[in-house]
């Protein structure tokens, strides 16, 4: 039997916790359904740059191209700002994703149960909440051209929103293939009214639905979606978008789950999937055991479920996380101004406990056999 | 006395409708303040574009130039939508603010008390809510290079987000002027860490910075603002974005309102501003005197107060506004889902009565008098 090759890479502020809290449940429930996992780590983000490596070490994308799957903290942080753009950390991401080919971008956006407390809208509007983003992830203006350019004694910067017909193709077909085993509903999220790119992704995208005729396909611009998600988020199911509308709609869906610190992502498409949380490197609560470990945790359920084939690990994880949240177990950023410690929310819920990162990932561990 | 002139340009959808709503507002608070105001109506967006003449025609655009403020409802729909980029509704729009100058575009969100029923957010997270966006609108993506061109058979789309020193200057100076009425705290929304425009933006905000120091000057990357917005809102004061951002968020935004159907917004800059409700044409409902006209009448009170000077005229509008929401009528837009028709908040607050466009305002020129 084979052990499946995760390459960890913490990056910086709370990555580096948060990965150790998601891969001690990874390989908990993996030995719990009598698979193996072994773990390399390797450095990536500000952490490296500091360590004069530069933001991405090429044995850092060796290693991830050579494993079955990788697992990333967060990297960037004000201490690194002022560097020029290709020297900060966030240009090793950059790398790294360009690297794996991960063109896809999914963001599952899920209201566990006894989380309608943490969240800023109404518990009957956000309640049953289940939707995933798909972004693309390796077009449009984060890997357009860039630069400057000096005009009759003015600066002017500019950067490049570009796409082509099969870097639309590749990520829509995706999209429609995962709306399929869903509600059937897709929508591509777009500024079809002013800009060309969005123009060819609506073309593209209502020629490939002529192919999934048994899902709805339909278009939104992305202005009215970002009123949509907040709005009525139960009507919306699978949202394809370019890679900059993807990053702002995915963050602003996270109060839908009622904090950032509970959601996952798995950028696919390539030989070897990148699975993150969405929060950042939250520097000002770094390396004080606060962070949630949730979104690091749930990245490895999904990297189990996608790229190691392992559903009943990847269920288990689940399974384990939505246990110790119904019990009341909370971090810090779950019970914001809301919820308080030791209140229960009446009628047989039990009472909020606030939890640090450790305690809340030996309290899903510890649920684990239940899911076996 | 000589009388202020307007211009009136309804577009499509629910444009003209609303248009014709805040007119008789806007000229009934002028009469009550012993001031004179003239209309002309003028053409532009899809209706335009049917009658043969083009999506801004010159004749508009001279005589909004001619004018002392132009009031526009709202354009594009469907209907136009399979036409080129540059024929279409919204390209008429992008004109027409060009011509104007109109490079800082305003859009105040306020939470009127009464509504707390129609925003998607809880009450206690919603309430207070008092911010403005100040959205670049002559630059960025709106209005640099775009088109297709063809590479080895694949078919690759273009658009262009460019923005020169000068350009981010002007903006940023009126976002500082406009904090420092308010409550002093100014966010500059940007994506420095991927792009070089951003960087731009950072450096300028950075460095005027200096000449406001009573100004409190923070940054956010655009992803986490759009969660901070439905998580936070009265944190924030006055957010400064480049053009595509702003118009993300504003609408976004719009749920802290209660509905899109409440925003106002002023384009100004240049030497006439151009005031416009945020929402758009709402095809669906257009013609069937169910259109929510407060957005418009806002605007048309913003008209009075930038471009008029007239401040106990926008003073008036306001109040009516504030009132006739507080005894409760509302149009539909503002009741979808919680609030019904006849039901009573308790406690001394009125019953909601649902009405049409014609009755919100004839209940808004009723209340006029009350606040001359
Ligand atoms: C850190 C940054 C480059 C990154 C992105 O925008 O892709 C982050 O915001 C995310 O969404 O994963
Ligand atoms: C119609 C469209 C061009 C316009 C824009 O995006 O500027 C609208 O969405 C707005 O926000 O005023």
């Amino acid at each position: 039997r084979s052990a499946a090759h995760v390459v960890l890479i913490g990056g910086d502020g709370i990555g580096p916790e948060v990965v150790e809290a998601a891969a001690q449940c990874l390989e908990e429930a993996a030995n719990l359904a009598g698979r193996e996992v072994r773990f390399t780590r390797a450095a990536g983000g500000g952490e490296a740059i500091d360590r004069g490596l530069g933001p991405m070490p090429d044995a850092t994308i060796q290693a991830c191209l050579h494993s079955d799957g990788v697992l990333l903290g967060a990297v960037g942080g004000p201490r690194w700002d002022r560097l020029p753009g290709a020297l900060r950390p966030e240009a090793g991401l950059l790398e790294l994703r360009r690297a794996l080919g991960a063109f896809a971008n999914i963001r599952p956006v899920r209201l566990f149960e006894g989380l309608e407390d943490a969240t800023p809208l109404r518990p009957e509007v956000a309640r049953g909440t289940d939707l995933v983003i798909v972004r693309e992830l390796l077009g449009g203006l984060y890997y357009g051209a860039r630069g400057r350019r000096d005009q009759d004694g003015r600066i002017l910067a500019f950067d490049t929103m570009e796409y082509a017909d099969v870097e639309i193709d590749r990520v829509a077909r995706f999209a429609f293939e995962l709306a399929r085993k869903r509600r059937r509903k897709l929508c591509l999220v777009d500024k079809a009214n002013i800009l060309e790119t969005s123009r060819l992704w609506r073309e593209r995208v209502e020629s490939l639905a002529g192919e999934y005729p048994d899902v709805e396909c339909t278009y939104q611009y992305v202005d009215s979606c970002a009123m949509k998600l907040v709005q009525s988020p139960r009507s919306l199911d699978v949202l394809l978008c370019e890679n900059t509308f993807g990053d702002i709609l995915s963050d602003e869906a996270a109060v839908l789950a009622g904090s950032l610190g509970m959601l996952a992502s798995a950028s696919i498409g390539g030989p070897v999937g990148l699975y993150e949380p969405v929060h950042g490197t939250a520097p000002d609560i770094a390396g004080q055991g606060l962070a949630n470990p949730i979104g690091a945790i749930l990245s490895a359920a999904l990297l189990a479920r996608l790229d190691l084939q392992w559903d009943d690990v990847a269920a288990m994880i689940e399974e384990a996380v939505a246990a110790t949240l119904q019990e009341g177990f909370r971090t810090r950023d779950l019970v914001a101004g809301r919820a308080t410690e030791g209140a229960g929310g009446g009628a047989g819920t039990p009472a909020v406990r606030v939890v640090g990162t450790r305690e809340m990932t030996a309290q899903i561990l510890e649920r684990l056999p239940l899911f076996a």
